[in-house]
């Protein structure tokens, strides 16, 4: 696959799957998968060749906090295995709602079909994150609840800006899909394939060359990246719950960037300019992909997705 | 793919994730997968091109289980999600043991990788299976708390054979596995691919041709055959926890057949010697794939899985 601006991958953050007010039944996921669904299929009949990745922070928190609270009968499962589980989850939700899409608006002939496929991604055993936990995951507690927790499991929690305490856990910096190839032989025979989601489930390569699953959450921006290089995709574009990234965010002076070049965000991100856990790693995730050799990285609006792809929405980062 | 009998599609039980008197931690998921890699890859080193699929039985009950327990706080999930969520579990313990395995165990060439699909299998939404739940799922309660959930959710218990009541629930008969172009892809090039987990994920056809999830669970050796008769595999070995097919089971009488002919298991099929919900649906996967042009079926057990394919443990069903 060469470097062509048509083969997009889009990286879906929480609001594919839940919207403000929403109470997380299934309806909700099903209502929220479809608004994402259509917009995807709008970029497909643009002609684009299509990749999805996702988030699935709040419900690898929702199995993690199944599996506490019935840890009296049913041992709890690691994290690995939670993540792999909401791949089950949310692939099935997109690629179900994806391909119902196409066939109501009569997309036919340039796509075979949807596919999520279980995606393993390699972290390293000496990244710097196992001894730095920043990714928050599960509910939120008391102090006194938190400080029980933390004796009892050696869990770390962590004040959440949103209020009470949360555990959090190390998010690893990711390098490798390891399904990667039979990702890109779907994608080459006209599939659209749901992959890395999650962040892809994290894994470890032990000196035999095992892989090994690890007690950790990927970043899912991180992990888009390492796939749209791979699969040498030309366009990579984040959908999230910002109409685009701003200096200055939330004070009097904040400036959307529109078009920019990627010496000059790389300036702004190393001036500290971008959240931390928030869009710091979507705009590392762009930087990336342009120094790797990417055409175009976008950061926008889900709901105005179409509109980010043409330019005419979010912020839209561009080489040299 | 041509009906080459070194094209296989193993069809793994409940005993390839639990042993007798596993607690369910991950360790134990993790050592009976890997007791169940190895039985693949010995069969891979043979030549074999193989193709997987595996039960879900227990673990969609701990997630229903999970779901019932938290539903005061999380709103509990739909069948086919928790199905989905299993296929994401299972696959992926699946693909990381069989992919360690054939890595101690030299196999480079002859196969790419492994990868799991997210899968939907197709069922009817007239089918006679809809007004006769039998599929047991879930905990076990007394006939008190039955009734009482009966009452309140609707939801159809009945009395286990083990003892207690169980919900049950359909258990529609599959005929059509919805990525079944996809996963033939992958196997043509080369991967090893965990499909059609737990039966798949159960979906019925609406009027206008979109796919709709459905609240059943689908027998893992039925959907099975559906996959390998569509992929047009040779050979499709039901490996489970005992060690074939016997006449008059559990009498003084019983009787094992070694090799039999699809007609003469047919009859046996129509006698009724074979248990609903157990070796019924084997040998019904089995009759059925036969039937459909299938050149050999095994039944056996897991741990004699290489012995099976052999035709040197366990029962073989061929044409005529």
């Amino acid at each position: 696959m060469s470097r062509d601006e048509r083969y997009i991958l889009i990286a879906l953050g929480g609001n594919a799957f839940q919207s403000k007010g929403d109470k997380g039944t299934p309806e909700d996921y099903w209502r929220n998968a479809y608004r994402a669904a259509e917009t995807i299929v709008r970029i497909v009949k643009e002609g684009y060749r299509v990749v999805v990745t996702h988030g699935n922070g709040p419900q690898v928190g929702i199995i993690m906090e199944w599996m506490e609270r019935s840890k009296d009968k049913i041992p709890p499962l690691t994290m690995d295995i939670a993540g792999a589980m909401t791949q089950g989850w949310l692939g099935y939700l997109l690629a179900q709602s994806i391909s119902n899409v196409l066939l109501r608006e009569g997309v036919k002939d340039s796509v075979k079909g949807v596919v999520a496929v279980v995606n393993q991604v390699e972290v390293r055993r000496d990244d710097p994150a196992w001894s730095n936990p920043t990714k928050y995951v599960g509910s939120w507690y008391t102090e006194e609840e938190a400080k029980k927790l933390a004796a009892e499991k050696g869990w770390i929690f962590k004040p959440d800006p949103r209020g009470g305490y949360r555990r959090v856990v190390p998010s690893p910096n990711p390098f490798n899909n390891v399904e990667v190839s039979a990702i890109k032989r779907l994608v080459d025979d006209g599939w659209i394939v749901v992959a890395s989601g999650g962040g892809g489930i994290p894994v470890v390569r032990n000196d035999d060359g095992s892989l090994q699953g690890v007690e950790a959450v990927i970043d899912k921006d991180l992990a888009g990246e390492v796939l749209a290089t791979s699969l040498g995709v030309g366009t990579f574009v984040i959908l999230t719950d910002v109409d685009g990234v701003y200096l200055n965010f939330g004070k009097p002076d904040q400036k959307k960037l529109d078009v920019v070049m990627v010496s000059e965000l790389e300036k702004y991100y190393k001036e500290g300019h971008f959240a931390p856990g928030s869009m710091g790693p979507k705009v590392l995730a762009a930087i990336r992909f342009i120094k790797n050799g990417g055409k175009r990285a976008m950061i926008g609006h889900l709901y105005n997705g179409y509109e980010v792809i043409k330019g005419r929405s979010g912020t839209t980062v561009l080489p040299i």
